[in-house]
């Protein structure tokens, strides 16, 4: 264990964090858990805030989890930048960062996976990533039983992670709370993402085509228009007007059941996943809550 | 919930557990866990009895369990009897027994299951049972976050259970401690199961083979026989002069990794399964622990 000047602590394996956590416990404290990949931002830091002004006792995770990766996607070139990471963690007040090891996640002999099996995971990202929420899944499980969390914070921009992590800890009967925090943007309106770093400067000004679609479409959807088809049409015809832009998905489901929808009568996720370049993005937007 | 005479506090909601292990957890007590299935014997008795000894609230559940059961097994006729166990619960002292429905535990949009993929599951009764052991850890699971238990007491008669258990309770880092109780048995050295009672009398007498089988096998490995082969033919040897007793395994592995030995040098588990007519017995012994 280290501790920086800020008094963030470092933990580097499960035991660590455990004794931490008993301590904790034993004083009453309440704990919340921030889940991440690292290579933070300000969307991750609206998550530590969340977690902050609600719990006692706020630990993030950096954990590149190598379960959650296709074999054909960016886990090695995912980005790294521990140090970066903690002088964050530490300037927003978080008291403890797990950064361990995939061996200590995944030791010899590992063998056990979570799978949400009712259909949930079948559609949006879940379709293109065979395995992606399995692994979120499992290491979301993982850090709740680590941290004996009383509250995790997960971002709205991975709407369908939420969803899916809603499911299991019900499912589960996991004793945490889930709570989602908005999407955080930038002042172009592109929604803040590790994997942004990937673009060209030019990349990430065609980026805004993103949210700009998901706005019209909102905005079409407070004017009246609730047919799921039109609605994603527009966000289509937008998209389209960005040559560097190439659809993966544009598609609208109830939520959080995200089952299909053709008259929006309930809470409904209108999610996009778009490829600028060579980068895939998401973003979303619920309609109706 | 209702109280039995005998203090057995009765939940059929996972709210009222929660509610009464609050209670608990805050006064300080730890909590042990007997996962059962109920039709209640001397074998789950001890059980409990281990419980009581090494924690300051017992919890039973009786609760069959329909996803670990496949499609052609005993799950309509497999015996329930509640106010009886319940009788035999409070006599040993138990302080609270889960009894819920099918719809309590997997209400309508449960998805979530658990698997154990590295091996431990295809061996023994997972080759011959499908889907019994995803059936088992998802459960398991649930009931262990539904009680937040401090240990929890399974018995040997199902050593690979036990082994699957330990391996995704460490796997998913569950905060619990898996104790096993050793195998209790009739006079006659008949394992104790809820299945005996759809035996006949002569074929209960039949039954007497597997125990005596796996005996003369611990005999020959105590007098200096260490090879696989020859112990496991031992064993088939004596269950092929009951003419009642139909072999559907007899194995060996190393446990609980339940991996492929040849010679013994580490400890092991023999493990059979035999059809005394049409129920399906399962007994073991570990050698070299």
């Amino acid at each position: 264990m280290n501790e920086t000047k800020h008094n963030l602590k470092i933990f580097t394996t499960v035991n660590e964090v455990r004794a931490f956590v008993r301590e904790q416990k034993q004083a009453g404290k309440t704990i919340g858990l921030c889940p991440t990949m690292g290579a933070l931002h300000e969307g991750h830091m609206t998550l530590m805030r969340a977690a902050r002004k609600a719990c006692d006792v706020v630990i993030a995770s950096v954990f590149v989890n190598p379960v959650q990766f296709g074999p054909n996607e960016d886990y090695d070139k995912y980005p790294r930048q521990f140090d970066a990471d903690c002088k964050k963690l530490a300037a927003e007040g978080v008291d403890a960062v797990f950064h361990p090891t995939p061996e200590e996640m995944y030791p010899a002999g590992y063998g056990t996976y979570i799978t949400v099996e009712n259909g949930i995971t079948d559609v949006l990202c879940g379709a293109r990533r065979p395995g992606h929420f399995r692994g979120v899944a499992t290491v979301v499980t993982k850090l709740m039983n680590i941290t004996q969390a009383d509250k995790a914070f997960f971002g709205q921009k991975d709407a369908q992670q939420v969803a899916v992590v809603r499911r299991f800890v019900a499912d589960l009967n996991i004793p945490v709370e889930v709570c989602m925090v908005p999407i955080c943007r930038e002042a172009s309106g592109l929604a803040r993402s590790s994997r942004n770093s990937y673009m060209t400067a030019e990349e990430k000004q065609a980026a805004v085509v993103l949210s700009r679609s998901l706005r019209k479409a909102k905005e079409a959807f407070e004017h009246g228009e609730h047919t799921a088809e039109t609605l994603k049409t527009i966000v289509r015809a937008e998209l389209e007007t960005e040559p560097l832009a190439k659809i993966d998905y544009v598609d609208l489901y109830t939520y959080p059941a995200l089952l299909p929808v053709d008259v929006i009568d309930e809470p409904c996720l209108l999610a996009i996943a778009v490829y600028i370049g060579k980068t895939r993005l998401i973003d979303n937007v619920i309609l109706g809550d």
